[in-house]
């Protein structure tokens, strides 16, 4: 359970205390090295570069190191506390440290909100109590907190005994200390260095995002990995984002729960609240973070941003010995949205002049040739990186970082290759030696060992150049509505319809008909042929009530229609309020597409859109973002979804006006996020693109619960 | 380049000789163990349990073997030989070889079909003298081939002096060697053991179908690893993976070239023939094999074959001492196609007696618990596997397997309850020492450090026990038609209708009018509303052209219709042979689809199915199967589209009848069966699915060239 009590702070203090204390106590500190207590103590005696201070009220000496019987009896300032012992004591032992002046806390203890209400209810009576003496406070439940750079060690896990980080600059932030450590083992074992690894366990109050907002300003982290299985504040976690965007520090997080299985079991897991995975993507993709599916790929993907060098652009030389990987990784390119221009003659001819057989397109083939010696695979690509001015170069060495025989031939020449194009990004696919990974690392290559997963991560990388490159934009906010002018709107069609043309998208002429007279006046007004739909601000899905005729085309089909309709409806919702049909003229042409947005209780409106028509829904081929949007942003999502070819003059069809369409986007998104208190959800379905322009046909606007 | 002319046998000649060779000559031997030709020699000196003979005019010793001056001096009768010589001298070698009595040749020698014409031609003549004489031919531009079985090191493969693969059940054929020995160092590297290795080179006998086919027969293998840029004959490829799924040993296939850059890479590499990507697939699928994407993808599918247990069903149980894990492995089970059932009450309850924090959901959870006493968690794995009989059982284990003082217990408790239940598949998921990780998979475990990676390789093990159980089908083959008949159907509406209706798939009432009069008088007779499309054998979209006039309501309004497309049609295509124009009734209702199949180059026909509209073109919403399919394959393409819930009923409309729509897409499979000689396609489009029955609205039938 997360406590959701203290959820905005009057004043937050900083996590300074929390990342870099100069002292730290270990309360509950044991001279057994194997247990809780005793753990942080072996390990920070070794390796911190503060003070050290175990406090035992039976032993004077832990491990070696003077104890304090209590906190208060420490005789010196205390930064972080580390409390270790029992749950039943814990409260005391937060109550002492904050009377001892502590600037932070980190609580291993377990047995709070995670397994009972009672629990819930003391870590909730904890967090207030540090809340209000301005002490931050890790945990209940925490595996923990490392900083790799001043050793400071103040964790419990074992995972320590079988892997040992090495210092860097990834921070991780997580959730679940026991998906935190499996991240960092993996990562670790897979060469990279770390700043700061944190476990926010039950979050009473620091959670993943306050880690991430802090990271974001530690100039010893450059990667951010987070895992989080919920959101407290949507707000929180957007500012945390952007100040890492603006940092151009990449952030890649993992939010598990995407099934109802998922879903459920984040909930049996932790009690959060875990909100729709596809809205969380959409929001950190937004904020220029990704979000990644599996371990593996953050891991992957942390690899490939550790080498700092993002990438200008998607243009990407390939270079290998065996055609056969060539083939795969132009495949994977394609797939990663990297793209293969060609070599240019006079690269081409050089890499001829060395080895005749080499095949000179996108990829560079040098063939088994270079066997007879290998630094003529050194030369070509060196050639490569001279002549051509990719942003991306990827280098297939197959077993060749193996060979230390080889490896000594083309280590100096790769460096000093690295070296020279210090902006570009270079990657090498090999099955390696440590070493090799290692020093190739150090020279500034993504080394990996699979071609596929080593173009995906480069591909990623792309996703944050350009996300770090654009200029963050400032909307100008709308007004909020008054809540009775949108309670009207809910409810009546013509209202509805003014909103929308208030926000500059128009509608069909239109008017609601009580009975079948006051249709046939009105269609007789627009001109046939004209459509008609029940009015009830009480009906949903009009079409499947038997309430939608379509192409009607004199009165006397109007008139049929209307009777059958109210027929129809009454039988299948007797209990709606029918406020009669809508008449409007009958567009003819366009393509049918949907603007929404929803109010995601954890992450605030966003804006959705999609192609119309029950393929498109059935498709599920809708994306998100959060709102606001910019116009370039309702461009980008218009060109994201799947069929978005379809805009673009399907067949011989006439082309949709996407300017048109994103404008409708953004004003809808302005709509969602000026009146975010009040409004959950409004549908614009369908909105008909056409060649000049786009028309609302219909649209449902839904108040928030108790508004 | 690829050999095409030695394509069909008179009478092959199993590769037994090839394979399980008794006596190894190798031409070209050299006593520099670091040559092509010394390499083999000292390899198989040191493992082969049989004779090797180093043959080499000038020296009477070969690294402590006794040489020949020729293949003809051997003195004794040889099995297999190795040619190794440069390319000038090789044709000279195989005609030595041949005239010694060799059963079988490999060529390491390059500089042929993949250099020049003359190189290509070269090869031919090779394979020709080879086939004459009733030898086959691996290569040239052969890598080589070990049989890890008997120490048959026939090959010059550099990737040996840094992994050196064990034996076991996996056998690997690849065209590429770098491909193909990148694969296997992954492999062993990953725990795998193998039976064969072969690498194909350029083809000119032996391909890597013959490989798979072979084998399929061989006792040691059990698990079959293709890499293929082509598919000479689709025939022989059919029938290899037939026989291997008879004799229920998996084939893992990867086929480089989905986008067309990879396509391009794949023409300038090898000049094979890379057929579509996507109906290579469908044919491995429908043949109970597995296309993988990506190397890992088949290494990893590998490993979960070898364990030798195919799970009998897609129900899973996890058990996780990490709650984000278990969340992790959830989402991966259900996006796998594996199934989460519910725990039981009884094993609940006994896992509470032990563990009462544990969550005993699905994941049952035991939380960090078992920290304290990790025989619990082999005792919860065992409450598991005994209370409840899912097939799968995936345990994560985190950094458990690290650690000796956990192995140690664990181990003889995962031994005990892996041998009491084996037909069960069994996943461990943890970072573990290399011991730990043998023990396991000797036991029959699957073991991963990756938890996503574990489950989608889990997951594809459910297509293969799906194949392997499915029985093999015999279907009524149709008389191939008359030449002139399928000429008439292509060109003319009515006779394209009757050859519909002949596969039992309905149509509307048409007629072709070449008049407005006569189409008039055809919609008189059918009633109004109608259709009128243009009837041309060169037209083949009709849109596209002005050709199709939907709703026409009264006769005025068809004579309008009538000269417009005329017109239109006229201006647009002037010089397509206009029949005149098809008059049909308009049928209200029912689902657009379409059914087609294509003759592909490489695989023969296949037959495809997919919605109709332009949304489902533009999403390219569409599945794949070779032709013939049976009546239950058709209903598995039907629910494998992505749309497929659009076809039960979406949003209130009525389900379609699927079954008459798998009647449909059969017919058409076994009439693009039986004429594959001649029809190029046939498109049924749209086929109208309703809610009893379908009806064909428009057809295209294209005949193959020079038929």
């Amino acid at each position: 359970m997360i406590d959701r009590t203290v959820e905005e702070r009057p004043l937050p203090v900083t996590l300074d205390a929390l990342m870099r204390p100069r002292s730290v106590a270990v309360i509950g500190a044991s001279s057994d090295a194997a247990k809780i207590g005793g753990k942080p103590v072996a390990l920070m005696k070794d390796h911190f570069q503060g003070t050290v201070l175990p406090i035992n009220p039976n032993r004077p000496e832990i491990l070696g190191l003077k104890a304090a019987k209590a906190i208060g009896e420490a005789g010196q300032p205390v930064d972080l506390a580390i409390v270790a012992v029992a749950a039943p004591l814990a409260e005391q032992a937060i109550e002492d440290c904050i009377a001892a002046g502590v600037k932070a806390i980190i609580l291993f203890s377990a047995g709070f909100g995670e397994i009972s209400e009672d629990g819930l209810k003391a870590q909730q009576r904890m967090a207030v109590s540090c809340l209000k003496a301005g002490v931050r406070l890790l945990g209940p439940n925490s595996l923990g907190l490392m900083n790799l750079h001043n050793g400071l060690y103040a964790t419990f896990s074992a995972a320590l005994d079988n892997v040992w980080p090495e210092k860097g600059s990834v921070g991780v932030a997580s959730q679940s200390g026991a998906v935190g450590t499996y991240i960092m083992a993996l990562a670790a074992e897979a060469g990279i260095g770390f700043s700061h690894f944190i476990a926010t366990g039950n979050e009473a109050d620091i959670d993943v995002t306050d880690c991430i907002e802090w990271m974001a300003g530690d100039p010893q982290t450059k990667v951010i990995v987070a895992y989080m299985e919920g959101c407290k504040s949507g707000a929180r976690l957007k500012r945390a984002l952007q100040a890492a965007r603006l940092a151009r520090k990449p952030v890649i997080a993992i939010k598990p729960g995407k099934t109802d299985e998922g879903l459920a079991a984040v909930r049996s897991h932790t009690g959060s609240m875990a909100g729709s995975k596809q809205i969380f993507d959409a929001v950190l993709k937004a904020y220029g973070a990704w979000s990644a599916n599996t371990i593996e790929e953050a891991v992957d993907l942390a690899r490939a941003c550790s080498a700092g060098r993002l990438p200008a652009g998607p243009e990407t030389m390939i270079i290998t010995p065996s055609g056969g990987v060539g083939i795969m990784m132009a495949d994977a390119c394609i797939e990663a949205g990297l793209s293969l221009p060609g070599l240019g003659d006079e690269a081409a001819a050089e890499i001829r002049a060395l080895l005749p057989l080499a095949s000179t397109g996108n990829p560079v083939d040098t063939t088994a040739q270079v066997s007879n010696d290998f630094r003529l695979y050194g030369q070509v690509i060196d050639i490569v990186a001279t002549r051509s001015d990719v942003p991306i170069l990827m280098i297939f060495m197959a077993h060749m970082g193996k060979t230390p025989a080889i490896t000594e031939l083309l280590k100096p020449m790769l460096r000093e290759i690295a070296g020279r194009y210090p902006d570009r990004t270079m990657a090498i696919v090999t099955r390696a030696a440590d070493d090799f990974k290692r020093e190739m690392g150090e020279s500034g290559f993504i080394v990996f060992e699979d071609p596929n997963r080593a173009v995906a991560a480069v591909g990623r990388l792309l996703h944050f150049s350009r996300s770090f490159d654009r200029p963050s934009f400032a909307l100008d906010s709308l007004t909020p509505m008054d809540t009775s002018e949108l309670a009207k709107a809910a409810a009546d069609p013509e209202a509805g319809a003014a909103l929308l043309s208030g926000l500059g998208i128009a509608g069909l002429p239109q008017s609601v008909a009580a009975t079948a007279d006051e249709a046939a006046s009105a269609a007789g007004a627009f001109g046939y042929p004209v459509v008609l739909k029940i009015a009830s601000p009480d009906i949903q899905h009009k079409t499947e009530v038997g309430g939608v005729a379509l192409g009607i085309r004199d009165e006397a089909a109007l008139r049929d229609a209307f009777a059958a309709m109210m027929a129809s409806v009454a039988a299948k919702a007797p209990k709606a309020h029918i406020l009669g049909a809508t008449v409007s003229s009958m567009l003819v042409g366009g393509i049918e597409t949907i603007i929404g947005t929803q109010n995601d209780a954890d992450l605030g409106p966003v804006v959705m859109f999609g192609l119309g028509g029950t393929m498109a829904e059935a498709l599920r081929d809708v994306v998100f973002a959060p709102a606001p949007v910019s116009h370039s942003q309702a461009l980008e999502m218009i060109s994201s979804i799947r069929a978005a070819e379809l805009l673009d003059g399907w067949r011989g069809a006439h082309a949709a006006d996407k300017e048109a369409i994103a404008s409708a986007i953004v004003a809808v998104s302005a709509f969602a996020d000026a009146n975010a208190d009040t409004v959950e959800s409004l549908e614009v379905n369908p909105y008909v693109a056409m060649p000049r322009g786009g028309v609302a046909l219909d649209m449902l606007l839904q108040l928030r619960e108790g508004v």
